[in-house]
C-alpha cells in the first residue's frame, strides 16, 4: 500500500508519500509546496492542487491521509489553512483515493508511540521507521510523512483486527 | 459585462450571475449549492467544485466576487468556510477568471448606498436593482447576487473614474 499523507498549509503544504510491504516502510517522495505570501490566494491554490495532482498522477498512492483540525491559534489562521485543506481534499477526492482523517495525538501515537512526543521525538521516529539518514525537510515534510506513516500502521492494526475475528 | 458572486459555504454555497449592459442589471441565474451534512467533507467539496465549474461553463462569466471575511462565529466555521471558499476560488482561478474581492460593508454599501443595512434591507434592493417579483432564495443566493452586483457597481465606477482622468 502506498499512502499519501498532506499537511496543509498556504504558505507550505507538505506532502509525504510512504509505501508499506510486508514488515518495512519507505519513503517514496516529501516535500513541500511552497507559494510566495504576495501572490494572491486563488493562484496560490492553484499551484497547490496542480502540484497535488500531479503528485497523485506520478505516485499513484492507494490511500490519503490528513490532519484533522480541531483548533488552530487564531480565525485567520483556520480560514488560511481551510483554503489549502480543501482544494487538497479535492484533488484527493477526485483521484478516487479513500481518505482518512487523523487527530495530531493519533499521529503521535502511531509514529511514536507516546501522544505526548514533541516535534523532536516525532522526526527522530520518522528517520529510524523509514530508515533515513537525516530528517525530511522542511518541517511540513516531516509532518505529512508522519500522518502517512500514521495511516499505514492504522491500516495494518485494522488488517490484524480484521484478521483476528 | 456578466459578473459571478459567489457566497461561499460547505452547506449552503450560493451563486448569483448577473449580466449588466448599459446602465441596467439583469439576472441570469443564482442558487445555493446544497451539500448534506452527513457526506464526508471530501465529497461535498466535490460536489461543490463540480457544480461552480459547470455554472462557469454554461454561463461564461467574465469576472468573479467573493466575500473578503475578517472573521467568523467561531475557528470551526473559519475552517469549514475555508475549505469551501478554497475550492471556490480554484474554480475561478483555472477559468482565468479575474476574481475580486470585498467585505460585507463594501458589498452593503455597493448594493443599498448604506453600509449598515440589515439583511431585508439588502434583498428589497437586490429586488429593486434587478426588477424581480421576488427576492432571491435561499438566502446564499441573495447574498451571492448582491457580491456580484457589488462587483458590477465597482467595476463601472472604476471605468467612470478611468475615463474622467
Amino acid at each position: 500500500m502506498i499512502a499519501l499523507g498532506i499537511d496543509p498549509g498556504t504558505a507550505l503544504c507538505g506532502y509525504g508519500i510512504v509505501r508499506a510491504a510486508d514488515d518495512e516502510m519507505e519513503l517514496v517522495t516529501c516535500g513541500a509546496i511552497s507559494t510566495p505570501t504576495k501572490t494572491p490566494l486563488d493562484q496560490r491554490l492553484l499551484v497547490i492542487y496542480g502540484e497535488l495532482v500531479q503528485l497523485i498522477r506520478e505516485y499513484k498512492p492507494d490511500q490519503a491521509a490528513i490532519e484533522k483540525l480541531f483548533f488552530a491559534r487564531n480565525i485567520t489562521t483556520a480560514l488560511s489553512v481551510g483554503h489549502a485543506r480543501g482544494v487538497a481534499m479535492l484533488a484527493v477526492a477526485q483521484a478516487h483515493l479513500p481518505l482518512a482523517e487523523y487527530t495530531p495525538n493519533e499521529i503521535k501515537q502511531a509514529v511514536s508511540g507516546y501522544g505526548g512526543a514533541d516535534k523532536y521525538q516525532m522526526q527522530q521516529m520518522v528517520r529510524m521507521l523509514l530508515h533515513l539518514d537525516d530528517v525530511p525537510k522542511p518541517d511540513d515534510a516531516a509532518d505529512a510523512v508522519a500522518i502517512a506513516i500514521c495511516h499505514l500502521q492504522s491500516a495494518r492494526l485494522r488488517e490484524l483486527i480484521d484478521s483476528q475475528s
